[in-house]
């Protein structure tokens, strides 16, 4: 292949949600080459995995890949555990909620980093952000840069000189200005979820912290919101 | 119950190989509860998935999980892709071996660390080793540090101020003295399986870089090698 013309690989972290979808969008409009990465983590509910289908054929990448692994076994989460209830009634700040997957971005970025060394990738994005990285331990600045240097260390790419780069770009961004770019982008948000509680059709329940915060985030950005609702 | 006289806990990667069997004899003799774990990761044989499950029945652990993760369809190791041919023409110094699973370990200490975030412990034991870094990034001390670091930063645990450790305890020892360490705890090794490419019996191939390094290690602490070779 020619060198000159040859586009730059990234792995995306692709949800289905919100954000994952916004952060797939912009690795596209930075020239990437995206090579799409979902998780069938024993979360609650499948929608989530259809909607990561729907965004990836939507924007287009270059493969895209599912890879099964029971975060369930090990438990300690209202998105793994049946046991445990989705909170419904409001953000608490300061608070950790227990929607908390325990290390589930060092996990997911951790087989990123695996196939990004196998695909000669040295791009990973990931769509964490302001909002979450209040509540969610692994989704604050320090935590990627920390990331990032095993990633250099733990990899043949990396003894051999190749710098791992995790890109956030939606890390400093509002719910209203990430909702804004996406459509600046072309999304969609019709075909993404971001419901910790959809129901089997993909209806969110428009009560848990990740409804709420979608929902002001179109209120906030003066778009309508097309969530589907139950 | 009695803070007293509860054990602390740790979670111990279990392989079924010589050295995961020699570090959770540690683990225990060093006064932990041990929470097991191991991994189908879709490694060449199910041989090593056997002697994990008779490592720990015969040393004792409080629990033994395996978690299935498909590493396989990310490929890019002769221990996950059966188009790749383990080697078997002796150690090849200063090289990474075709065997170098991308990003093995950090994948298997992100999931271990989600386990012990969940159990409330703050220990975590591999058994990686000084033969093994010459050729493996991710056994290096330097990986473990940095991983150290991201496990107090992605945590809800490391937020609230516990500090995760993880204990190397062969890091510096040669496979002779991990040998002798390990028989002095009352380890049958003739119960575990190091080679790459056991076959389903789990009678070792005696050629690859895993079995060599086994059958030099018993010749160089002048014990008996008790490996069923095929």
């Amino acid at each position: 292949m020619n060198e000159v013309t040859k586009k730059k690989r990234a792995v995306v972290l692709v949800s289905g949600g919100l954000d994952s979808a916004t952060t797939l969008a912009i690795a596209r409009a930075e020239g990437y080459d995206c090579f799409a990465l979902s998780f069938d983590y024993g979360q609650r509910h499948v929608a989530e995995l259809a909607a990561a289908d729907r965004v990836t054929d939507m924007l287009g990448v270059a493969e895209h890949k599912r890879v099964y692994l029971d975060l369930g076994t090990i438990g300690g989460s209202a998105l793994t555990e049946a046991c445990i209830d989705v909170p419904k009634d409001g953000v608490q700040p300061d608070t950790i909620p227990v929607t908390y997957v325990p290390a589930r971005n060092t996990v997911f970025l951790s087989i990123a980093l695996g196939w990004a060394e196998v695909l000669g990738a040295q791009d990973i994005f990931i769509g964490v952000n302001a909002v979450d990285y209040s509540g969610y331990p692994d989704c604050r600045p320090a935590f990627i840069r920390a990331f990032e240097q095993v990633a250099n260390l733990a990899t043949r790419a990396g003894v051999e000189g190749q710098h791992f780069h995790i890109h956030t770009p939606l890390i400093d961004l509002s719910k209203a200005e990430i909702i804004r770019m996406g459509t600046d982008l072309g999304i969609d948000y019709a075909r993404t979820i971001s419901c910790y509680d959809a129901d089997i059709k993909g209806q969110a329940c428009g009560e848990c912290d990740s409804c709420r915060l979608r929902r002001q985030g179109f209120a906030a950005a003066g778009l309508p919101d097309p969530t589907l609702y139950r």
